[in-house]
């Protein structure tokens, strides 16, 4: 009898990714076998993923170890982190590290612990030369992100959520990005894993938790069930989308700059107004405005000098940023 | 003392689509001024709006009248349909009138609702000589056609919501799309007008009454208040986006397509992802098979005959249109 279908589940989507890393990997030293991490809070979509790692890796002659992140967030956390930890080495995984990050107050506690905690894997898997780091997100979490970027309201790329592969040579992999959390709750069950629920998940304080116990259950209600599986693909296409428009820009914006750095209005007018608006953007962050402040409306500021014109005067961008129109071209410059 | 803000922000809102219609109809006789139409259920959404047209017609030498629609659906909705229109002649619009529709039962009942509304729009529009059919779609109506959009997960056009401009010669206009649905309520109670609510707006067996009453004020909840406001900003980027990928898509049909009607696969491929799946899609449609039934999985299965080539048979598509792989041609035929 095989494994219980959750447990394939979880199995095959991590032999999958492992098949690609050793793709990758190919090109490189075959005695010398990659080492795979797994990223592991010790929850269930975490664990489910280091069990499966634990399972394939050895199987297709790979290296197999876990990082575990003590955030210094909660009482005790150092204590979960070690115990996390010790399930790792339990299931054989090695090296094993626990790693302690100081969270900062940028962005909002979401986005400090995220930076930080990215920060300590990407020195983690510098450290031990891994291949790869393997993260437990699963369609749901996808679906709650999509919906964060929804409330953003900033577009197609908001709405992309996360990517199965990221980071430095696509060192980030996701493995479970498409299948659902109850799989990986399931599997850890069949498997008799403990595995530790993060009371942050929980806290209504938190924008993601309360989206998970509210927002989604009464988006559910009231859409039926598919929710989290079409949000999942908009994710999906939405990527694609903003990639072909992004790079699309990239070449417009190569046509409408001259040497000088200045550009034509009149070729400007004749891109498509999701064309048009990404070439301003990228010009302006070219000349020195921070991304992250750069909003829509700002864009949309700058586009009526393009097809609104009735003279107006210069348009300041954050990072001290000017843009005007002169003549028949814009200048953005900073000073 | 001017009118309420309310008031104003309504009348203001008219105002700029009455222009813009003016615009269009200059280059025809000036004796002859134009025929603007609102269509009116008697709700507050569509009252205000009906409310907003017959203060800012006759300041612009623009002639108003109204269509009430009697669906048929409910016990009564003839007295209904009658009452609005002594409403709509009170206003001082003129022609005014009811017209009775037949609901067919094609896709659900709002879709078959939604579908005999518009022919019998066009129709009096058409008997009327009207320029222009107003709309009292508010921001609102725009966040929830989004999330409606949204649950069916088909990308960035399905998230687009509703057009300000619509239908052959942009014949409907939506003036109230950036307007809350709190303004034009407001607007009629300030200008003490009788509104009828539509019971079928609380009736949980809609899909889109379920959204309006629990699924986004649960998300509301979750995300913040400016939801709608970022949900409806989605529309406006999410429509432009797929207008400019569709002129992309349309331009790469035409160099990829020769001229016995096979589609060059090397240069399909060399196209991002997001483009090639919309020329897949237009060249199946092209090829016979029906947009309604052509689902983003049938587009994934032909791309594979691109980007994942192992000798796949022939693809079937619905409306009887087959895709095979011939060298290194793509063929898509009905037959």
């Amino acid at each position: 009898m095989g494994p219980h279908p959750a447990v394939a589940a979880i199995r095959l989507a991590v032999r999958r990714v492992l098949h690609d890393v050793l793709n990758q990997h190919c090109t490189q030293d075959r005695r010398d076998p990659p080492l795979v991490l797994v990223a592991c809070s010790g929850g269930a979509d975490s664990m489910a993923l280091a069990s499966a790692l634990t399972f394939e890796a050895p199987r297709l002659g790979v290296r197999a170890g876990g990082i575990t992140v003590d955030h210094g967030l909660q009482e005790g956390s150092d204590l979960r982190a070690a115990e996390v930890a010790l399930r790792l080495r339990a299931l054989r995984l090695d090296p094993v590290e626990a790693v302690t990050i100081r969270v900062g107050r940028d962005g909002g506690p979401e986005a400090a612990a995220r930076d930080a905690r990215y920060a300590a894997l990407d020195a983690a898997a510098e450290r031990h030369g891994a291949a790869a780091v393997l993260l437990g997100h699963t369609r749901d979490d996808q679906a709650e992100t999509v919906l964060l970027g929804l409330a953003r309201g900033s577009g197609t790329r908001s709405l992309s959520g996360m990517a199965a592969t990221t980071g430095r040579d696509g060192r980030y992999r996701r493995p479970f990005l498409e299948l659902d959390r109850q799989t990986a709750r399931k599997a850890c069950l069949m498997q008799s894993l403990p595995v530790w629920d993060d009371p942050h998940n929980a806290d209504p304080a938190y924008t993601r938790s309360r989206l998970r116990h509210e927002g989604l259950p009464a988006l559910e209600k009231a859409l039926g069930k598919g929710v989290v599986e079409a949000l999942a693909r908009t994710a999906q296409l939405s990527r694609d989308d903003a990639d072909a428009l992004d790079a699309w820009a990239a070449d417009a914006e190569r046509t409408v700059l001259d040497d000088a750095g200045t550009l034509d209005v009149a070729a400007l007018f004749a891109l498509p107004a999701a064309v048009r608006r990404r070439v301003l953007r990228r010009a302006a962050i070219g000349a020195g405005s921070p991304a992250g402040s750069l909003f829509a409306r700002h864009i949309e500021e700058v586009d009526r000098l393009i097809t609104a014109w009735r003279g107006q005067g210069a348009i300041n961008l954050p990072g001290r940023v000017g843009v005007r129109r002169q003549g028949g071209r814009l200048v953005i410059r900073q000073g």
